[in-house]
């Protein structure tokens, strides 16, 4: 296959980096994968981060005018408007890295996208996932933390300030167990990969559980979400219970989701993924529960479609096909 | 003053409805109010809503032709894309009535723009109220129900199937009140008219809340809202303590809004303005409780501005400055 023009992409995360080389149709063309040791200075790992994405248009013969554009996309907080990283928990060392500007030093002319990674992943899943073909999209990410991403009427929604989309942490139960955040009975409390663990750990009760606790290497300490969601999906009755547990929270959120924005999909990450229909099954129970019939019965709740592809995505996913718009609108291109 | 071109705003409600003429900064031009009995025919109420609005352009000397643009603001179920109005609860012979169609009759070559009076009033608040000259803005009904109209990056969001904003039923306490939509603990059945004049009479203890009784005339089961608010006013503790346990949940659920939303402002109607800091005042303590504070920090959280004015202005504001984006795009004239 002949390639004309490419999008670059750069994924930036607490354990791992990518520069990857993709097609304006989402085609992987190229990958070089880099590990982020937090104690490096940023300027080196960017600088390699260059070094290969130059040496993926010198591998597919590509010269730098090829590049279409290039996204970042990145843990926040950061700024959109200005291109700068501002210091994420997991990179401390990353505090106002000025990433737009150290790329396009590097790749003049090019115009560089810099986006937090839940928005950069719903706009992927959107544009090659499930959201596709759809104008109005919540992308939940359901891992270490709950958070989301906001397409509406065809278009990324940042907010005011850029904290758009932070619906895992709207108040489920009042006074409810305490959240990373410091508030109390937020959704992430109650149904991010650490609240399912902490769930289960907490129901160990009666002899309850016990197939967990062998999963988990014999310490209810060392519970995990995976080995929940395995035990699960191995037909386990009381993980099956933790994730019915979870799946209602979860669809409380969802259904006041449903009710203020009234989306035509909301797409769920990692744990959904790998719960499948043992957790999706729940989710939809309480939405219909906790949602207007009309309202729910316009949504689609859908697992994720990216997979382990999706970070590269995510970054490629920036580059808008169609440019003029500005304030932010990036459309699909058809 | 010399009149060039006007919007004519049609508004419907339930006991009344009105022909207003207005020009494009929002000046009122002219009014003709009219009784809705629920009895009569809607083809008549329409006729004669015609008959006054072309009685307002020759009674200011001005030809059709100066009409920019009609807009219709009523309560829903409508359908804005075909500008059909289908059956309001309070307007059971207003069913399938096509009110564009009929105006578009009556008034050939003039654009027409059905909205659901939330969405109106969010516009009118937004063009010419207290969310002028921002992005993002939320518009919170509070009165017998608790609706809400989203002006989100400049524009009217309305949803999939133009059920956005429907605030009032995000679940704030999991298996409270009943509320009048079917389902249990929502906003609504915990902020609304209703619900402050219940909360009210619940709480009529061991002798509390004697000056609200006699407010009502020596009933307690005649107490409303509007009695606790005034009450309030007067300095009433009790009545002050029911305000502040509904601006309690009604923070709850603002703070819900500003974590998915991340709005510039809040901007909350009727009873919110008539109890003034009285309900606004707990409003933002709780939420600065259940919001994160750089989120909470960036929205301010206002009384409506427009006072008796907001439902003409709303069926006015309906009208675009700036025509050709269609899709409901409808942006600030300057």
């Amino acid at each position: 296959m002949a390639i004309g023009e490419v999008m670059l992409g750069i994924d930036i995360g607490g354990t791992k980096c990518a520069a990857v080389l993709g097609t304006p149709g989402g085609e992987m063309v190229g990958r070089v994968p880099l590990p982020t040791d937090p104690r490096r200075p940023p300027a080196e790992i960017v600088a390699e981060l260059v070094a290969a994405a130059r040496g993926l248009l010198a591998a597919h013969g590509l010269p730098p005018a090829a590049l279409r554009g290039i996204g970042v996309s990145c843990g926040g907080p950061l700024d959109h408007e200005s291109g700068v990283i501002l210091r994420p928990p997991n990179l401390p060392l990353w505090d106002a890295v000025p990433i737009r500007a150290l790329l396009q030093e590097a790749f003049p002319g090019v115009q560089v996208e810099v986006e937090n990674d839940a928005n950069a992943t719903a706009l992927a899943e959107w544009r090659w996932g499930a959201g596709r073909g759809c104008r109005s999209m919540v992308f939940v990410t359901m891992g270490t933390g709950i958070g989301g991403g906001l397409i509406l009427d065809g278009r990324l929604y940042r907010g005011a300030s850029g904290l758009a989309g932070e619906l895992g942490h709207q108040t489920i139960l009042v006074n409810g167990p305490l959240c990373g955040c410091g508030k109390k009975g937020c959704l992430e409390a109650l149904a991010s990969g650490p609240a399912i663990a902490r769930l289960a750990q907490d129901s160990l009760q009666y002899g309850r559980g016990r197939p967990l606790i062998q999963r988990a290497g014999g310490r209810a300490a060392d519970i995990t979400a995976r080995h929940v969601v395995e035990a699960a999906r191995d037909g386990d009755a009381f993980a099956r219970g933790i994730l019915a547990e979870v799946g209602g929270y979860m669809g409380i959120g969802l259904a006041n989701v449903i009710q203020i924005l009234n989306p035509e999909r909301i797409v769920l990450g990692t744990i959904a993924v790998h719960a499948g229909d043992l957790l999706l099954g729940p989710i939809r129970d309480a939405v219909a529960e906790f949602a207007w019939e009309r309202s729910a019965s316009a949504c689609q709740i859908l697992p994720a479609a990216l997979g382990d592809r999706a970070q590269d995505l995510a970054a490629l996913s920036l580059v808008s096909l169609n440019r003029g718009g500005g304030g932010g609108a990036l459309e699909h291109s058809g």
